[in-house]
């Protein structure tokens, strides 16, 4: 098994996710009025890493961080864009799904990683179209193989040429004995729902489906002719347009600046958040701060902010820190969440987006929290909240605790620190605006026992509660004073470092996500799993396995054994 | 990683899932009244395979499959019982869970199966309380640790004796690197729905918990003094045997008499199945036999019939065929399932249960069918009906060509048979009464896309549908004539061996459980994926790794990556 860490051809040592149009080299990024188009044309040399080119459009996560980008960009920059086609500029293929050299030489790190990312990257498309009404249009004039039509399922319609050679496909299991992972399996299933044994058939058929079966068999929305693509595509576009709650007419939108960001050996500084590592003992602490100033008196004044507004600014800077850990630092163990600030403040800034919910720029920003708490609610390392004298975990600051697989808040004092004891406090955002990727809140998935739990936090929104009221209340793990804290909380961080890594990725995601499942649990939970099985399987990643084999002239050898 | 089959400890070939009270080395099932005793006594030296002892009330397959068996019985052979006292017969230990050493030292294949049918198992023990009403109160005292819990975690109710030492525990992670992968994760935050930091305390606490705490955290419901125990133990099962809804006095069970069973090189032939391998193709085809009579006229009569009744016989042997298949032959890649019979007595016998439903032994059979169904769905082999002339695929065996991932129907006759054309037919039976683990019927799960083509179904039940007209309403993949029968399913099986094995059972469990999930399809999906994965990884299987080590004296080497 390929476990080496690939040489990064930008001869840099860590992935960025910072990235802007300006400097895209595999996408085009063009709007039109309401109307963008967003083109793949990956430059075959510009991997993220050597050793292979991205042919056909093929990806790797250099190209997906651009996509995400892309996305953002959509949702901040272009208030007024209410429909994305997602199309090729290339001729006679849409996409050709993940580079299969890239993933035959990948780490098994890395590639778990990867697919997270690209994940989340699709569930970011489907929640532009569900929460912001920014619908994407995915035709599809060539082939869309494997991850090329799984990111074709993430659109909203899906437009396939007519022209006897365009078609879907989803040739993973055929051809490289491993599994649409990105979301494939799962889409076809729950999203496009289509039937059991048809989707067996589909995706056991390396060449795939085009045509009327296509449509017959949901894969696709439509199959257009090619001298009526163009005008159909105006078409539909206008047709989803019309349905779009995006506000109307020529809204300025924010730009996304690049973040402030100064890097050390041990640690990022950001502007609101710090990264601190503490290699010795695998933990990286990620400090989050308050506002330094109250809330814009109004929403042209946020929008003036743009970017530097606080909630916005410190959610780009957390996303950021989060994907640099899990990319670029496989050996930490533990994230141990800490704040500063005035909890006050923080409540005023979740009253004033929760006062002007429905402005968009607003509705945005608490949608883009929700993603990045979702981004900590997947991340495999174990989250530690630690709740002590100065901090401000109040209202969306209070939802990283409850994120966290274990959390402790001091009672009373430190000695020698004369700040005052502690406090959470909740808003109003913490009961639904927020949800985990399982459709609840973190405060009903943490009830499932007791709804009525909810309640009675409810009731106490607003208050500042210290640690004995907040263990009362079911907010924290452990609510510890001065004279037990260091040692409890040294042992447990020593003990969980010691700990099977692999175990431990296992544990946390089936705790943290019990009750319903929905699409996107299903898919990081059930496809995910079963990818991430299969991608330790010799008959995929072996010497002589399928992924390794993959373009070389030699056959894989399969061990047909059933497991 | 250890992947060589070990021998088995009886001199025999073939793991057999037969038994019976008198021959139980590790179980004493005693029945007074309406209320049953399941002692757990395990003969160290029991095991089924050689080079392990299963100390402390440990198990492996073997130990399970006496459990499974021993429900069963309670269900068909003791209707009055009502309630069920899952105890150890040794001190100081309830149960030490899945034997380490036999897990050390199984190949990747054994140890998947064998936790996917000790899994079925702790469901079956569920069933019985949720569609019969046969309660399982789990008396613990001593210590429950690992699949001890787990097994617990099964029962209706769980007393926990405060003597000081008696502790439940899910040590996996901790100890061993591997989850708690016969359900207890899932059980912990679903069915107890303990609170996710609480479960995670718990999970990474080798020594578990006891006392009061076990019981504020939801792991346990009561804890009781010894000084109390027994009476308290009396207490509880008289307010679950009030709740119960089996018959009421002396009700006469149904003896499940040793199956006629023979066994040749190539197959085994029982009464109503015939299971044939064609070893060269890697098939089995399993071929059931409809009624040679009518259904009896009165519940009596099936009484009397007892196992002998169709329905129930070819339910048991149904059931043996697919186990056999699973621990035994690894190396089959699919299995082909043919009928032979008449469909009208078919849906004359699934009438006769549909009107009797309400009978216990009648709603018994039905639940029976049930769980034979659900294990066809959840075996990782592809799965195949093929529709032939003579077939009798309708109502309760409809269901067969409904679980399978592909189903061929021949239209028309085949030269050279003067046999009319294959038909298949439906049954109130195929509307709710056979639910799939996901909790909706096959035809449900079939169209998610438009409910609606459930009732056109509906509509036809009793009719005898042609290939053509069950291929318009969807309730096969493909209706083929004989010109091309032969190639279309020759070219499908060769492709389908050539598959990769680990790609296939990945593929096929994400496509057959469409739709919404339960805690059954969480435990067999999500939880049995990252089981799989963990199962695989060197920390836990590796020379080095922790399931290796247990009990040599040396400490695992854990790689610490997280990925």
């Amino acid at each position: 098994m390929a476990d080496v860490e690939r040489k990064m051809a930008n001869g840099k040592t860590r992935i960025d996710f910072q990235t802007d149009p300006a400097r895209y080299r595999h996408w085009q990024l063009k709007v039109n009025g309401d109307v963008a188009t967003l083109l793949m044309d990956v430059d075959e040399k510009g991997g993220l890493f050597e050793g292979y080119e991205l042919k056909l459009n093929s990806y790797d996560l250099g190209v997906d961080i651009e996509l995400a980008d892309a996305i953002e960009r959509l949702r901040f920059e272009h208030p007024q864009v209410k429909v994305v086609l997602l199309r090729s500029a290339k001729p006679r293929v849409f996409c050709a799904g993940a580079n299969i050299r890239m993933l035959a030489g990948a780490s098994h790190a890395h590639k778990v990683n990867f697919c997270k990312f690209t994940n989340e990257t699709r569930n970011g498309i489907e929640d532009a179209s569900e929460t912001s009404g920014l619908y994407t249009i995915c035709v599809i004039g060539g082939t869309a193989a494997g991850g090329g039509y799984e990111l074709a399922l993430a659109a909203d319609h899906i437009m396939l040429v007519d022209d006897g050679s365009a078609a879907v496909s989803l040739p993973e299991l055929p051809l490289l004995a491993v599994l649409p992972g990105t979301g494939g399996l799962t889409r076809v299933t729950d999203k496009r729902k289509v039937r059991r044994d048809h989707a067996d058939v589909f995706c056991t058929t390396e060449e795939g489906l085009k045509g009327k079966r296509a449509v017959d068999w949901r894969l696709v929305d439509e199959v257009v002719p090619n001298s009526k693509l163009e005008a159909l595509v105006v078409q539909r576009a206008r047709e989803f347009a019309a349905k779009s709650k995006r506000p109307a007419g020529a809204t300025k939108g924010v730009a996304l600046e690049p973040l402030k960001r100064e890097r050390s050996a041990d640690g990022v500084e950001y502007s609101a958040v710090s990264l601190e590592h503490a290699r010795a003992g695998r933990l990286v602490t990620i400090h989050v701060r308050g506002p330094d100033t109250p809330p814009p008196r109004s929403v042209d004044e946020m929008v003036r902010q743009g970017a530097q507004f606080w909630p916005l600014r410190l959610a780009r800077e957390l996303d950021d820190a989060i994907l640099d850990i899990r990319l670029n630092e496989f050996d930490v163990a533990a994230i141990l969440f800490k704040s500063s600030g005035d909890p006050a403040q923080v409540l005023a800034y979740d009253a004033f987006l929760e006062t002007n919910k429905d402005h968009w720029l607003a509705r945005e920003i608490r949608n883009y929290w929700k993603r990045v708490l979702k981004r900590i609610d997947l991340t495999s390392r174990t989250l530690v909240a630690l709740v002590e004298p100065g901090s401000c975990f109040a209202g969306t600051l209070a939802e990283i605790v409850l994120a966290a697989d274990r959390s402790y808040m001091l009672v009373g004092q430190r000695d020698g620190d004369n700040r005052p004891p502690p406090v959470m406090a909740l808003s109003d955002a913490n009961f639904g605006a927020l949800p985990m990727s399982n459709g609840l809140s973190r405060l009903a998935s943490r009830f499932l026992a007791n709804p009525g739990n909810v309640d009675k936090v409810r009731a106490a929104r607003g208050t500042m509660l210290d640690g004995e009221r907040a263990e009362q209340l079911g907010l924290v793990t452990f609510a510890l004073d001065d004279v037990d804290w260091e040692d409890e909380v040294r042992v447990f961080l020593e003990e969980r470092a010691s700990f099977s890594a692999d175990g431990l990725t296992g544990l946390e995601t089936n705790l943290r996500f019990g009750g319903p499942e929905t699409m996107e649990t299903k898919i990081f939970g059930r496809l995910t799993a079963w990818q991430n099985w299969i991608f330790q399987r010799p008959n995929a990643v072996g010497e002589a396995g399928a992924l390794r084999r993959y373009g070389s002239g030699q056959k894989p050898v399969v061990d047909t054994k059933r497991v």
